[in-house]
Formats: C-alpha cells, sequence, structure tokens
C-alpha cells in the first residue's frame, strides 16, 4: 500500500529492479495540457545512471512511453500511464546479498514487513523505483509551467561536508546546475566535491550530501493547513525518497539558534503588493506560500551498498562478511537532483488545483 | 481542508483562539481499549501555558470532554470526538495585529488563502490548534501501549544553540524530561537554557530550539513503502506543526559528511533476531521500522510573536512599527514536548494498524 | 472508520444516542460563504422526531450550535463543527434488547464487528446519527444554492406500495411538500399513505417507502469517472443512510426492459445549449451531469423495531419472543426527506469543487 | 481524477479504446499470495467481445501481462501493474460520431467536462476501461478464496424484463452460469433471453437487463459504518460500471411495499451461531455482514449505441440522423457478469483487510 500520493493530482508507482516495467499514473492531470514523452524524457535523462563516472556505470536508457491519456499532443484528463521497460537486468550481481542482508539497505526489513524476498533483496526501495516519480513530476511540471509559471530548480550544495556558497536562488538554473557533473552551480566548490567522490569511488566506499530545491513564482496561498501545510507535505515527499534523512526549510536547523527579532521576515511593499525583506520563512508561512522563493534541503545519507568488506550477519544470524559486487553509485546527489525537482512538482501540482477549488 | 490526517487511525481536529471550542475526532480507535478522560488530560497538562515562568501566563486549563465513542471506560469503535471549551478569550489583545500582519506570522497568508481575517489573525495557525492533535495523540498512545508496548518519549535538547549531550536514548522517560521546566533531561544544560529563556523572555524577544524524540519498542515492519515510508509520515507529522523548520531521522544532516562505511549500521544476532549494532538508520531502513528505537529532531523557530518593535508594513503597504502586546511564549519548545509525542503517536497508531491488516 | 466522506468538501460525524453529544466536522468549506446557526436548524426541525403523530412521540429539540470554522456570520475556511447535544435519552427502553439482538436491526452485527456493545444496541446504527449528516448537508446546500443556484428537493413517492404519481420534477418544492405530513406533493395519495401509516403504527407494526430526489441547477461536467462518477458517489451515500436497500437514477430498475431506441435520449438545441429531449438518463451520462434534471430514488425498508411480538433468539441462542417497547417510528420515509436532501447537497458540493480545481 | 478505489486494497486503472493500452495498478494486496496471468486471463476471457452472436463480433483478445509486483508465482506486497495492449482499433468506425453526440453516450460529457475530444468519443465511458477492473478483481478473488474462503457468483437474471427465477443462491455456480450464452442459469428463460437478443440485434436495436449477484462465505463483520458500510460501497462500485441505472441488496424495491413483521429476518440458532431465518437484508445489517449470503442485483440499461436511426443535433445544434456504424453489443448483460463479479471482489477484499487491521 501507499505507492500513490496526491490529492487532485495524484500519481501510483509502480515496479522493482527485476519485473517487466516500472512506470506510473497520473491521475487528475487536467486535460488539454501540451504533452509528449520528449517532455518526459528530458528529466529521465537526468535521472538514469552511466551519464558520468561519478554514477554507477550501469547503463540504463530508460525511454518512457506514454499508454494512455494523451491523444494528438494533448492531456484528456484521464488516467496517463508511463512506462519504462526494465533491459539492463543483472539478478547475478545480487545473488550473494540475499542470504546476507546489506547493511544500512532495506534488505532485512522489507523481509521483516512483507516475508518474502524479492531477487533484488530490497524491493522497492531500488532507486529504479524513483522513475515512476519523475517521469510524473515532469507532467506536474509542464502543468504548473504552462498554468502557473512555476519554476523549480534543485542542485547540489553540499557533498561529504564540503559546501557550496553564493549561490543566487532568485538566478540559479538548470542549465548552470548541469555544468559540472556533480550539479553544483558553485564551479570552484564543484571540483572540490568531484575530487572528493572520485577517491571515494576508488576507495570502494560512498558519500553523503545534500541537495537544494529553489521554486520560484508560487503565488501567496498554496498549502494546506493543518496537516497538509505546504511544508509537511515537502518534507513527506522528500522524506519518501531513497537514502534521505533530513529536511529543512527556510532557516532550518540553524534558525533554532537565532531570536525572533532576528529571524522574523518583516514585510515591505513592491509593486502593489506585500513582500518580505528578509526569507527565514523559505516561501511559507503558517503552512501557506506566501508569494516568496520557496528553499528547502534534503539530507542524502552516503549509499548504502559499498565495495568495501563490512563485518555483519547473515540472515541466521552467523557471521560473515559482506563486499557488495556489481555497481553501485558512490554518491547518489547528483542523480538525486531531477528526483527532488519531481517531487516537489508532485506537492505543488496537487496544492495548485486544491487551491483553485477553494478560491473565490 | 486537510483538517484530517491518518488512513485508519483518522483524526480531524477543529477550531480557532476565538470560537466556542477546539478538539478532535478520532475515527478508527480499535474498540474495547480502556479510555477515560484522565488518560487524555494528563497530555493536555503537560502542553497548556502557564506551567512556569518559561511560557506565557495565560491560563487555559483545557479541560477535556469525552463526547461520543467510549462508554463504560471503553471504547466503541466509533467515532470518538473530544472538546475543551475556550475560555480564556482576549481578542482585545490582538486588535492592533489585525490591520498589521505579524511579520513571520500567519496574518498574512490566511488572509491571502481565505480572503478574510479570523479576529484573532492566523486563524488555525494558533497555538491551541494543538489541541485537538495531543487529545486524539494521547488515545493513540494509549492503544500503542496496550496492544504493543509502544514507549514515545519527547524533550528538549537544543535552545537557542545551546545543546543537551549525554541523553540516554534507552532509558530517558517523561518523568526525568519533566524534572526542569525547560524539559531538558541533561540538568546542567537545562539550567544554562532556563536562564537564556529569561534572558529573552525580559529582552521582549523569543529563541527558537530542538525537540528529540525517542520511540521503544516498535517491532520490525512498520511504515509503507514508498511515499507512506515511516520517516515521511513522520516528517510530514512534524512539519505541520506549528513553527516547525526542519525533521532529521538517525544520523541526518550530519550523516551527509560521513562515508558508507562509517554509516552503516552492521547487523548482529541478538536473542534469536536480527540487530543493528549502531543505529544511525535512526530506526528505518527503506522507510520501514527495524526493530531498533526511533528517533528523530524537529527545528523549531524563535516564536514570530514579540513584544519587541519591529518595522514592517501594515495590510495596505504603510510604513509602521509593530510591538506586540498580550502574553506570549518566548520559547516554544516545552511545550512542544507533548505535541510531539502525540504526533508521533498518530504516525505509528495507523501504521500499527495498517502492518496489521496486511500481515500473515 | 468511514465516519468521513468526501474529497475536498469532507465531512466526519460522530456520535450514538446515549453519549453526550452528535454531530459533524464540515472540513472544506470554501471561507466567505454566509451562514448561521439557523441555516442549519431549519433542516434540522424537518428531520427531528416528534413531527407529526406518524413518528416517534419522542422530542428531541436538536438544537445546533456551531462550535468553530464560522466568525461574524461568515466561514472561514477552516473545519466547522456542529453540535448537537443529547438530552432525551431512556437507557431503560432498550434494555431488553440488550441481550435479545433486534432482528434485521443491526445489534448483533456490531456485536460480531466491534465485541462490545454499547447501551443502545446497535452503536452507530441509530437514527440519531443522521444529525451530523443533515447539519453538515445544510452547509453544503447553502454554498450550492449561493455560489451555483443549485436546488434539491426530495419528497415521499411511495408507501408501502401506495405510488404518488403526476409529481413534475421541473416545479416541486419543500413548501408543497411540506404540505403534507407525509412529505408526499400528491396530496390524493398523500391522503392514502398516512391512513396507511396511522394503521400500521396502530397494529404496533412499520412499513416501507421509497424518498424521490430532484436537483435542478447542476451545470453540465461535474462527477468523476470513473469510480467517482455522480451516480455512483450518490448511490453510495444513499445506501449509507440507516434502512436503505435499493437505489436508481433516470430509468432505474424499469428501464432495463427497453430498448435502446425507447431509451435513448436525443439531443435537441435549446437557448444556444445542448439539452436533451427525454430525461431516461436522469441526469448523468457516463459519470458526469449533462446539465439536466438529477432525479433518483432511495428505497426504505420497513422500520426493524416493531411493537408487535416476534419470534427470535437472544444473543446465546435462547428461543424467545421480543416485543419492543420505547417509541419508534412506524415509517421513516416523510422524516427521511431532509437527511436524503442533505446527502445530495454533501455529493454535490464535493464533486462542484473538484470540477472547479480541473476545468480550465 | 479518481481511477482509484479502496483503502488498504487500492486499484488505480488507465487506458481508453484508442491509446497503446489498458490496464490497472493493485496496491495493497498483501504479499505472499500465489497468483499467475492464467489466474486473471480466465475472467478477462470471460468478459471479452466476440465469445458468442450476441455480443459484439470484435475480436479482442485482451491477453494480460503482469509488469511488477509478482515474482515466481508469489506476489511480493508491491504495486502489482496489469496491461492489455490495446490491438483491434478500429478509430474510423467512429468518425462520424465525433461530430455528433451519440445520444445516452457519454460523448456530449465528456466534451462538457474536459473540453477536449477523445477520438473514441467517449474516453473512459468505453467498456474496455473495464479491462482493469476486471483484471484487479480477478486478483481480489484470489485473494479472498485462498484467505477466507469467499465465493463470488454473478448471473443474468432478467434481459428485456424477462425474468429468471428459481435460481437456488445456495449453490448456483460459475459452470452452470456459463452453460448459456446469455448467463442465466435458469435454461428455460435462458432460452427466450437469447432470441430477445437476437431479434433486438436484427433490428439494430438493443436491450437491457439484470444482473445478479450472490457472495457465499463472508464471515460477519465486514463494512465500515456509516459512510463506507457494506452495501454502500456495493452500491458505488457497481454504479461506477458503464450502463448502470439502479441496485438493490436483499428485498430491495420490492420490500418497501412489506410490514415491518414481513420483512424482520428472525435470528435462530445453528451450529453455535446466530443465524438468520430469511435473508430479506442480503446479508447485511447497519452496513456489516451478518455471515448470509450478500445478495445484490443491478439493473443495466439497453445500450446506447444502436444501428437503427435516431433523429438528433450534432454539437452544434443541427438537426441531423444518426446511425451507428462499427461493431455494438446488443446487450452488455452476459459480459457485464464477471465484470460485476470483479467489483464484488474489490470492495470485498478491501473491507476483508480493514477488519483485520480493526479486530482482535
Amino acid at each position: 500500500m501507499s505507492s500513490s500520493t496526491g490529492t487532485l493530482f495524484r500519481v501510483s508507482t509502480f515496479g522493482e529492479s527485476h519485473c517487466k516495467a516500472v512506470g506510473a499514473i497520473v491521475d487528475g492531470c487536467p486535460s488539454q495540457i501540451a504533452l509528449c514523452e520528449k517532455d518526459i524524457q528530458v528529466q529521465l535523462d537526468r535521472r538514469r545512471p552511466g551519464q558520468s563516472d561519478l554514477a554507477t556505470p550501469r547503463q540504463e536508457l530508460d525511454s518512457v512511453a506514454i499508454m494512455s491519456g494523451v491523444e494528438n499532443g494533448k492531456t484528456l484528463g484521464t488516467p496517463i500511464c508511463l512506462m519504462v521497460m526494465n533491459k539492463d537486468q543483472r539478478p547475478g550481481d545480487y545473488s550473494e546479498m540475499i542470504e546476507i542482508p546489506r547493511p544500512s539497505h532495506a534488505d532485512f526489513t522489507y523481509m521483516a514487513k512483507y516475508g518474502i524476498k524479492a531477487s533484488s533483496g530490497g524491493g522497492r526501495s531500488s532507486a529504479r523505483e524513483t522513475i515512476g516519480r519523475v517521469a510524473a513530476g515532469a507532467i506536474a511540471e509542464k502543468f504548473l509551467k504552462e498554468t502557473c509559471g512555476v519554476e523549480i530548480v534543485a542542485f547540489v550544495s553540499s557533498v561529504g561536508g564540503i559546501n557550496a556558497s553564493g549561490v543566487d536562488y532568485h538566478t540559479v538554473n538548470r542549465k548552470v546546475v548541469d555544468e559540472t557533473i556533480i550539479r553544483c552551480p558553485d564551479s570552484a566548490v564543484a571540483s572540490k566535491m568531484i575530487d572528493l567522490v572520485r577517491e571515494v569511488r576508488d576507495d570502494q566506499d560512498s558519500v553523503g550530501g545534500i541537495v537544494t530545491c529553489v521554486i520560484r513564482g508560487v503565488p501567496a496561498g498554496w498549502g494546506e493547513p493543518v496537516f497538509d501545510k505546504m511544508e509537511a507535505r515537502l518534507a513527506q515527499a522528500m522524506l519518501s525518497l531513497p537514502a534521505t534523512k533530513g529536511f529543512e526549510i527556510g532557516s532550518g536547523f540553524a534558525g533554532t539558534a537565532l531570536r525572533g527579532s532576528q529571524h522574523n521576515d518583516p514585510f515591505t511593499w513592491d509593486n502593489g503588493q506585500l513582500r518580505t525583506l528578509s526569507n527565514n520563512s523559505g516561501g511559507v508561512q503558517g503552512g501557506i506560500t506566501n508569494g516568496e522563493t520557496i528553499a528547502f534541503r534534503i539530507a542524502f545519507k552516503p549509499p548504502a551498498t559499498i565495495g568495501k568488506s563490512q563485518k555483519t550477519v547473515d540472515f541466521n544470524g552467523k557471521q560473515t562478511v559482506l563486499e557488495a559486487k556489481g555497481r553501485h553509485d558512490p554518491c547518489v546527489v547528483p542523480r538525486a537532483v531531477p528526483i527532488v525537482e519531481s517531487m516537489a512538482a508532485l506537492v505543488l501540482a496537487d496544492c495548485a488545483l486544491i487551491q483553485k477549488a477553494y478560491q473565490q
């Protein structure tokens, strides 16, 4: 259960690594939105492995097909089924792990929950599960861009403790982000991050990082108090991604050290509307957008699958040493960038429709 | 919309500061659970203002009444309506603010969303909204304790940058937490926190902080991949609370600086079951509990309402200076402790029921 | 679970006969709708017992209080809690039944499901449960009337096999319906129905009937294929009412005997829009309203509680004879009229908001 | 929106006549259920056109593929994607209709709702939409049979006013139902029904009918008061099917003519449990199953698409005559039999899981 999300812009995903296909149904995309497979493929291409030497060398082309809901380049208002066939399966790579639950992976918890082992071990905890999200998110983004002018840009802001700085939230865009293979728009820092990831990779290890996401052009009024506050929904969306351990919006954890007089965002009047002079709120107040740039950060742990040998026990409790074979990402954050954008788009598209329903 | 949460253990809250009552309906609490008003009142008493000089001196007794769903001290399996009458209303205190949206409060965004001003300004963004959550959460907690032995303990781990240390997640309990008025079990640090809050209060200012929550006794298998992963639901629950800006579980943001070989939690065999030697995962792997202690942290910003004068503009854009009158909390985290516990209980009770439905 | 219904206009009801109160929360009513308790009371008064000698002589005044969500006569967009205190409780009347499950009542099934006996026997199967629905429905109706001009009229079209005829769906209104105590606008037939109900009542028996509901002014386009087709949602709403056994829309069961050439509703052009010449569709085609009058019928069985003695067995299987004491309705359909209208309003308000979200 | 249904056993369908594929995702099927494509194909074969001369001669093989969620013949507990490619597309057959909305079809209402014309006219109102339901329903049925022993049998009980009689609800089974091409187990009446359908077909017309569904082996306690009462959910499920106009359970509309003393089902004691001597309740009391056979009937109108010429107007209001070309079903009820069974299975599987979650 719970491979669905959203109230009016509703997405259901399916598929694990070794089945025939992965994908999603988007139910509730308004009709008459221009849509073709290229609109979706561009984000899938940014997500796929094998883009650089920082990622797993697995070549997954991940070509999407629109199976329903679109005719003559326009959405019909009916469910849009998106499908990507699974091609590059190598179950053998995982054979050893089947008997040894990989530390900090989901092999054990899936077994505890479902009482059955998928051949890949962790079932839907595989990164391939995010393909359906990205495909669906691309549609949400198209809808948001065409109807509201919303722009979503995510980028890598930290890798292994190396932090980017000086990124301008008002101007950063995907072109700039994609200029480095680590997807960090602070090019000086990007080089250091890349060096670190290569070092870690050569050491058969992995490293964590942080993705920052900024969203521009959202009008004041989106988000549904109290349980579906904008930040609450974004937090759920982001923490539902594999390998995430934290979410913060606006001032986040650092803001807890401040006084109210420092932290409050004073109002000002700009072009006939209320704006704020600072943005510690991160674009939301009381769970509702205030028209400023939404900005949040997501913590990704180091990938659990590493080549380095690990002392652990097998499913029967026998001491053993695990050395993962196969092809792994030493650092997931560059590929996480389009995934974060997609999840943000899904939340926003849903909030946009709900607010449209209620407002006068 | 969206004052409801949960799939099987479902809660709907209602009420704002100046209406007749606040409360909640709990729909889906199993039948035959022993329940009386005292079970609920104890947490409401920990939440209410006026408990110490660190909180607003407002005296809200917040007596709960069970209006339905319980007979002869047992739940009937039908909706349980919980109600707390609003008594200590002083709308006058807020009169000035009506024309001046309070910086970093929800006055402006509620107006932008709903096009109407509640007399208290921010409508459901009031802290009183959490009364319904706490009352409902107390029922969830009773259910969890009786049927599964789950134990939930939250405490203040940071105030204004002063951090607690040495709290043992395996033994910390509510009695220890409540020994200091700041609700920090590290008593040496607690004194410093209390001093800071008094200083900030006397300065007509406010300060932020962090609440840590630990949950013991949850079996492996709870949480629903992919969108309702345990950490995703906890993140939504916590970010739906007023004044929250961040959530992290297990290693959180700090874990992003680590290598996989440092971060992974190796398995061990203990009393016939798989356990982990470390707990960077925070009790969840792949969105499913692994039987270890669940541990997460929530960032609370400094309260937006301060007595200190603030330069801002009114709803018409006219420059003005705001000095909030009335009674405010200089720091919300001590009172947030039972609220965090309640939201955790709501998420867990729902996950417990769902897992019971699916497991064989 | 499942005392909630609706997606955007969401209602949660609570309460059984012998608890402190019954009521509902309406979550998702748009802001700025004029609303006061009188708007709601009028339908509660049409629902309450004791209106005529055809109904139970119990006097339940059922005064509603708005506990939240409304200020200065306008909705705030936040949850509206509606409450009616339980006053006229006579648990003693039901004491015998506790040991003897009433035939065709819910005493047995509630016990089978929940494993606990509410003092009234059937818990939420009591007719008092509909108070929350009627109160919530009155708000939905206000919203529909003010924003879309929708008009909902239900009436009794059959009692014990005596059928009304000649009711004009285009003009029938509540004033005409309320002119007879049986609420049948065919006054000649109404007298016969009334005579029958009195005869049945004096015989300590009960009798069934049919309520017809017509809805005028709904534009084309409401209803959500495929699972939330307008007729599907209306059917669920109506079959969720106590004592209902059937639902039909448009030509209904009688239409199954016709040929397509007889049954199809040909299109015509009227005032610049497509209309149909006949209305066997009952105002919906493919689950979506077509702009014609929506018309459906609901079958109500004879009330299960009768004074006449019944041979049955008690919970332990012992043969016994049951003679219900207390005060019962010999026929529920007159009081069901406002309940049916309320449920229709809840469905329509939700569909209206959803369609507003999607349409361009 | 709303191509999803169910709370724990959740189904999302997709696809229209002229897109690449139709199908469904089943999310929430418990793990470790034996499942293969044959289990599903058997019901799709009973649904497909071209089975006899009573149905459209279109040959749609409708081979199902399981795309995810099953490995080594067992469900994984993850979403099961089911897909049937669309092969026999003949858009040309519908070309004329595009400009002329077919009377009593959904061409007009889909245009009114979505503002765009799918090439087949009525989009998801096509009978092909039910393929996803039948495929998903076959899985629900497998789950119900294996875990609870539930048996679902639907059959044709009326065609064009010709009614079956003497069908024993305790013994009727699919083998007997399939012995006649009209799927009526009363063989004498079946012949008359077949003659009528052939006559109607040769006359380029269509005719309606009624499907009865009986469900045996459901224990007492399923169904969720108040809005998700068993009969309410069955009613929604059935009225969400194309061409349905009515639903009745147990005594249904006929029961409205009875007295309570006639209609009530007295209890008796049988093998240590409470049973009822009659079954006017149709297996449900107060929305909860009572352990007796569930029995309900669904009214299907005559198919709207007929070859006979019809006077109508086009989308611009111009008078015209429509003579549908292409291949149509003169009577849908034989093919509706497995569809009704599938929808019943989806409702029951969901109710079974929910009750498992709550019961002690």
